[in-house]
């Protein structure tokens, strides 16, 4: 990846930074709404701490792919960040993954406590049901409500709280394969498949158009995942922030456990060669989004 | 309340179990759609439990009052109680309220674990804002969104989510009567102003209308927590089919410990006069609102 792509990468997690600071701040005197001030600080503590953005990037370079860059894709963009951002506050709490430590700092409940951490949990995904509605996202009504329908699913019993279900219940028992894949593809594809897709939505792109964007993020999705569970082997907690080694603490089967690491990274190779097919019709104009591709398979964190 | 009011409002609630029932039913083999069975298992046992359905009711009464009583207004209904259900879910949890018993049954926790228990409230949660987009709620996209919005802002924060925090934050210390006033109107008041509003606009409603019934929903709420306090000090466990005294226990000042059980009971007259005044235009036609606000205040369990 050029310099000048990564400064952009950095740029946009930036914007997204800012944004997720206004939403997550005191109201105005004037709207006369109350944000219990604890509350409010677990929130941003779960929120704005220094995470990649990928999701809400993977937003904004699409949108941005079919002529869209204003404030509302990024808005809709960190609509979807909230959503990850409660998964991560909930599957820290000592009933799920139980984790001290999240980007080098303490988790949530470790910081506030149980309670607190849950309805943080609870406040940043009812927020962000708030935070796509907003006009500014999309001027057609009919969007934004798709836009919400969507993210709901992609997150709810049919995406990610459903994937989260399937990886507590498979520890310690053997998984196959294809239950891993089925598993995958709903606790951290359906976010990264919504990613690209809404942002095709935002920018008015034609039908086929969408559809493409949808392979795409699917594709960057089991990318993400695959390089994940690489890390999870390979990489040292000080490079990441958090505990690694868990899933096989927790005997849990993963992708590379099953494939070995050569393999896995031969179906990255075929996967990034996808994204690539995918973005081939837009030509020149599809380069950062085909950089942020490379970006999540290299990462070291 | 007549008998035929009685058996009016155990109609509607068979009504919106039916809905629910359907919502967290299998998903059909063509969606394509996994739901985890221990997920989707734990949600109706948060969710199908005999509940009294009073939100879903008020929705469906008030919308009725304007000239619509049809399915989709009982789907918008259902995705308020969702919320409501989830919430009843979370604030069970060990780290929150430590409840054994919900309507006479293990809460969700007990009858599966803590994980699955969490996870159950974030997709129950989740999927309310799936079912309010749904296009038999409302032929109009906007109104759609509006509800779906409104719905996230008296659930988040600022609603429901910030005033169980201010009722934690409360424990073992002393409340202002203003306090108390504050989080109950966020806590309990913010959903059931909803119930009602949500009804008014899923009728199309005229603005002034809207406004009235917000206001009858507020003074609802009212009522409802003060009976609710009421009832906490007076019933048996065996009545409410849950743990009694809760509040004493957790050193929470309460209205009733603040005013004494005359001066609550007084209120209560006060407010279900006002509920009439304001429902007074609608003659005849509002009578069944009336007798649910009735039945409100002077409920056993």
């Amino acid at each position: 990846m050029t310099f000048e792509l990564k400064q952009h990468l950095t740029d946009q997690a930036t914007k997204v930074e800012i944004v997720l600071k206004r939403l997550l701040s005191e109201p105005p005197l004037e709207a006369e709404i109350t944000r219990p001030p604890r509350l409010l600080a677990a929130m941003r503590h779960g929120a704005l701490n220094g995470g990649k953005r990928l999701r809400p990037i993977l937003v904004m370079e699409t949108a941005n792919l079919f002529g869209r860059a204003d404030e509302g894709v990024c808005q809709a963009a960190c609509a979807l960040e909230l959503i990850h951002c409660y998964s991560l506050v909930h599957d820290d709490l000592p009933a799920m993954d139980d984790d001290d430590l999240r980007r080098g700092q303490p988790t949530v409940h470790k910081a506030y406590d149980e309670a607190t951490a849950i309805l943080a949990g609870d406040a940043l995904l009812t927020l962000a049901f708030d935070v796509v509605a907003e006009e500014a996202v999309h001027s057609d009504a009919t969007i934004r409500l798709r836009l919400s329908r969507e993210l709901s699913r992609a997150s709810g019993i049919g995406g990610m709280a459903g994937g989260q279900m399937l990886d507590l219940e498979s520890e310690h028992r053997d998984r196959t394969e294809a239950e891993i894949r089925r598993l995958q593809s709903m606790k951290t594809g359906a976010l990264l498949r919504y990613a690209s897709r809404a942002g095709a939505l935002l920018a008015n792109a034609p039908e086929l158009d969408v559809e493409r964007m949808t392979r795409f993020g699917e594709v960057v999705g089991l990318a993400f995942q695959l390089a994940d569970d690489l890390l999870d082997v390979e990489a040292s907690p000080e490079d990441m922030g958090k505990a690694t080694g868990k899933d096989a603490e927790a005997g849990k089967a993963t992708l590379v456990g099953l494939l070995g690491a050569d393999q896995t990274r031969q179906e990255l190779t075929h996967l990034l060669n996808e994204a690539d097919t995918l973005l081939e019709p837009y030509g020149p104009a599809a380069e950062k989004l085909s950089a942020l591709a490379q970006f999540i398979v290299n990462r070291k964190s």
